[in-house]
């Protein structure tokens, strides 16, 4: 009794209409990447435990282990820490700033839900050794570019500085170990509002006065100029965060240098990213039309790659989650879908013709088509049938009269005309009509 | 105290450099599969342990194997049985014959050895759900010119059947339960010689008068139908033999009539090939020149696919062992190795004209050439070094004089020439240097 054939839960199988698809985002976001100058890197998806683990606090249940022999093993959560350990390992080999992208599977045992996946793939994007506000906004830029290439023309990227929040918390007088509750709060304002932020500030003890400072602070709104000034004029002599405010100032000026178009970025004062390895700069991707909040993240961790090192290794970078873009971009009926995904499909006439059809079918690969055959010569009408069925844009028949005449019968798969093409005319006839 | 960076022993990392030839192989190879009309599927890494287990007889001591909750994992060790799984789960949705390739690593515990990894990546075509002659061909031939494709114009094909096996055991007077002897022992007649398979065969009980039959037949060689006619004669009225002969010859008329050149394969009486799945063609192909045996193998399975069916689901198939093409291309010299993967680099040379500098770098990624900047504007001598060192063929510099004169310093790397290029004829240039 055979077992029952089904993937593991929370995994999925990509047949090749959504393979389809898949390969259109991430191609496409490779492109735009290697315009960038970054290179491929590809890593194991098993490390040794001791590489893997310690690094993400309460998640780290959700962590896929095993033992093989005396081996304690561990499936990449995520592809940064392997990044900072082969960086370490290639001192020597590797040149710094290193701008490398990474398309692999990730595992986490994420609890069934829609949209939660315990294989997920990502193409993550990262340039390290080098702190400079050019590197932070050449990751924003490939964002805004990456997302526009697959077709997300309303997306936005939202953008803020850890040393930003840090000294809102300093001058609006919050102590410094209630300061991670003031991120947590205000990373809500788009859900909760302004009511529902200030109850969680004054719950987690900051003062009233303090808490309508936060509330102000994180209600700037206006252009990026006009979002730093305030944000200067709010942060008084803070010295770290006016030099934060700096630094977003140059990335939002490198990005109009770069092209990147101006309603296409933006500053968002209640940003904070939930991930505490950020340091600097960090932001969010989000689709506002039509409203399918974030689509990725990331921002600057200049701790995390040195920790296999001795050098310090500040890293700017992102990572676009495939599963999210893909069933979004299902969802909203996005990217190309080809209705014919063959060029031609060459029907077998008869056993005794079949070699004249399989050159044909030799000829037209070897004119750079796709082209598939019958394996069989059943019933014509069944042939054309059956290559609607797999897609193909034309059909090709080579009967007895045609080969005495020297030609190809040559149906258009999609009108339902037919016509004699001269033998040597088919590649061209097709590549023409395609 | 930091760990010692290291990936996990038989696992490796792939770095820029390897990456860009790994990619040369599966991009040259899926464009021949496309060609062929194969689609693309990628199943989990992970499955569970009953969909995996109990087909692999010894080497199921190899397989990496993890609980998750209250279920049993297995990390795939290839891609054929979840190839089986899918086709069986999702019999609605895929019309046969269904031609997928999948691109992905699969794990197996290997001894450390030069040459086997306990990850590696393999890139499978199979043809499902027919059992035609013809497909087949396919298979061999997408090996033939994929292997071409890449490089190697020395390769070719030995094919074999395994019901001539078969039928050789039963003329020669072999018991049914001595023919496996017999194959192992002719499989390796390129290793030991005739002396070394008689040994064998003798040893494994075949009597003196049958070895020497068997030795006979495999010793049979020239043309394909010289072989194929001696092979009649000799198998007599083994009437599944004789069929089986009749089904290589018109796999060979296949593969001229696609095109496939007639020294690229060859029929090879003494092929067996290892996996007991096999039940009919089998097929290796082997680099002669230089002389470097086996790159990959394939053949017709029958009874594995529809494991998990109800249906019968015959298919051929084949796998490329992207480690050991890697490997070998390296080590031959094999394969794009271009120096310069950069195409422009943009200098800083003032960070006052920092912007200018970068919106030149902008419009050259619109133009679709990949590029760098700098990320300061540190001496221009080291910037120039640093283009070098990251592989740029052109280095760019807007220095306050170019500005005013509207024109832009190009530098080429590869023969240190420097000119003065207008502003708007910038893109031109590097094109037609390229």
């Amino acid at each position: 009794m055979p077992i029952t054939p089904r993937a593991y839960k929370g995994m999925r199988d990509h047949l090749p209409e959504a393979m389809r698809l898949r390969r259109f985002i991430t191609d496409t976001l490779i492109g735009v990447l290697e315009r960038y100058g970054f290179e491929p890197l590809s890593t194991p998806i098993v490390e040794y435990s001791d590489t893997l683990e310690g690094k993400i606090g309460d998640e780290e249940k959700l962590l896929y282990r095993l033992k093989y022999g005396d081996d304690a093993l561990t499936l990449r959560y995520d592809q940064t820490v392997p990044l900072a350990r082969v960086v370490a390992q290639n001192e020597g080999k590797l040149t710094m700033p290193f701008k490398r992208y990474a398309l692999g599977q990730s595992f986490r045992g994420e609890r069934q839900a829609r949209g939660r996946y315990r294989e997920f793939w990502q193409l993550d994007a990262d340039i390290v050794g080098v702190d400079s506000p050019i590197a932070d906004a050449e990751i924003v830029a490939v964002v805004v570019e990456g997302l526009r290439a697959i077709g997300f023309t309303g997306a936005k990227v939202l953008l803020n500085h850890r040393e930003i929040l840090s000294g809102l918390a300093r001058v609006a007088g919050v102590a410094e170990n209630e300061a991670g509750g003031v991120y947590r709060a205000i990373d809500k304002l788009d859900k909760i509002g302004n009511d529902g932020v200030r109850n969680e500030l004054l719950k987690s003890g900051v003062s009233a006065e303090a808490a309508e400072r936060v509330l102000h602070f994180v209600g700037i709104s206006g252009s990026v100029d006009e979002v730093l000034a305030e944000m200067e004029s709010v942060l008084a002599n803070d010295a770290p965060a006016l030099a934060a405010v700096a630094a977003l100032r140059t990335i939002c000026a490198v990005l109009t240098s770069f092209g990147v178009p101006a309603d296409s970025f933006t500053i968002a004062p209640s940003l904070a990213r939930g991930l505490s390895y950020y340091t600097g700069c960090v932001f969010e991707a989000v689709l506002d039309s039509p409203p399918m909040g974030s689509l990725l993240g990331g921002g600057r961790y200049d701790n995390l790659v040195g920790m296999f090192s001795k050098r310090s290794l500040p890293t700017v970078g992102c990572a676009f989650g495939l599963e999210r873009l893909f069933d979004l971009m299902l969802e909203l009926n996005m990217g190309p879908r080809p209705e014919r995904t063959i060029d031609a499909y060459v029907t077998l006439f008869a056993s005794d013709f079949q070699n004249e059809s399989l050159r044909l079918a030799g000829e037209l690969r070897a004119a750079g088509l796709s082209v598939l055959t019958a394996y069989s010569p059943v019933k014509i009408a069944n042939q054309f049938k059956e290559a609607d069925r797999k897609g193909a844009n034309f059909a090709l028949v080579l009967g007895p009269d045609d080969l005495a005449a020297g030609v190809v019968q040559l149906k258009d798969l999609r009108t339902g005309e037919q016509q004699a093409v001269t033998r040597d005319a088919i590649v061209a006839a097709i590549k023409t009509a395609l």
